[in-house]
């Protein structure tokens, strides 16, 4: 199920936390506490330091035959664009059962997840991508809840300029350069913050 | 920097929340939001649904000619046994930076990262192992603050006895294993809660 990005994940990176979870008290310091490195959110009042960390996305690419599956988003943000179904790790579950449930909500799509693809870092928001090869077992599939449409792509089909995030974009990039030696290394890399482009750059 | 397992590793794998962080209210209800399909933390004063996700933990096998560099951990759980340098990744940071840096921290040893080796799901404990190949750049290494000791181990040495995590051993037998054929694809499994064996078990 879907965990909504704002406040935690395009908006605010930091959860901003007012109150001690554990005592309800508003003294709250971020700040290094004592043996530690990195500024953490920490309770005066009974000494609770309130770590944080990244979240991971799980997701996979669903494979038929020459083709990949990929979702309409009917969800901000970027409702409307294109992208392989995937969403945020839960607590209690594998990262294989968490790519088979994505795709099944979002998709309908029942899969056997293959082997780890494209493992990327985004730390301006704080989250590791990790998505998967899958192998698509029927072709019984649909818009879930948070679909508009979900289709097969061929190669030649991808929606480029309509891909809902870079790490899709890439995914799908280095996916289908791998196919034609049929080598599928997992590939580690890194997202930056997008730089606005100057103006003379927009497109046309 | 470590972060305790007490209260959010182990021990208490949900975060006791008792008070509502945004708001302070302690009308905190644990239970499934409209729309979702999984019980959260959700304040009844403001609405703010609290999500908790699964931590990564990051680190790496520091190969150096045909020996792996273990470090003796300083600290609990599991102190006095043997590791290889691992721990929690943090807020704005890559996965190969943080597999990096808890090298740094825990044995004071410079890697070059290589290719991510084992991912294990630990969903009992709501941990994802990423434990990544690296390249042992020079011999100046020694045990920081969160070891006793930090030394370079042949095959034959590794002690299985005295290894500190279940995470460390799988990933250590499979490497052993991998390297007589010289390919090392990612390898991802899962380990459950391990169950108390019966008495007869007992090693004598």
């Amino acid at each position: 199920m879907r965990q909504p990005c704002a406040g935690r994940g395009f908006a605010g990176i930091i959860a901003n936390m007012k109150f001690c979870s554990a005592c309800g008290s508003d003294r709250i310091e971020f700040r290094i506490p004592e043996g530690d490195s990195l500024p953490r959110y920490v309770c005066s009042a009974c000494g609770t330091i309130h770590y944080q960390n990244p979240k991971v996305v799980v997701g996979c690419i669903p494979e038929w035959g020459g083709r990949v599956l990929l979702c309409k988003r009917a969800i901000e943000p970027r409702h409307g664009l294109w992208t392989v179904p995937a969403g945020f790790l839960e607590n209690a579950e594998t990262v294989v059962a968490g790519a088979a449930r994505e795709t099944l909500e979002e998709a309908n799509a029942r899969v056997e997840v293959l082997s780890p693809y494209t493992m990327i870092s985004l730390p301006n928001i704080n989250q590791i991508y990790l998505i998967f090869r899958a192998r698509l077992l029927d072709l019984d599939f649909g818009p879930g809840a948070e679909s508009l449409e979900v289709r097969l792509y061929d190669e030649h089909e991808i929606p480029w300029e309509e891909l809902a995030f870079r790490t899709v974009t890439r995914t799908l990039r280095n996916y289908f350069l791998d196919r034609k030696t049929g080598a599928f290394p997992t590939r580690v890399s890194t997202l930056e913050r997008r730089l606005r482009e100057p103006a003379h750059y927009a497109p046309r």
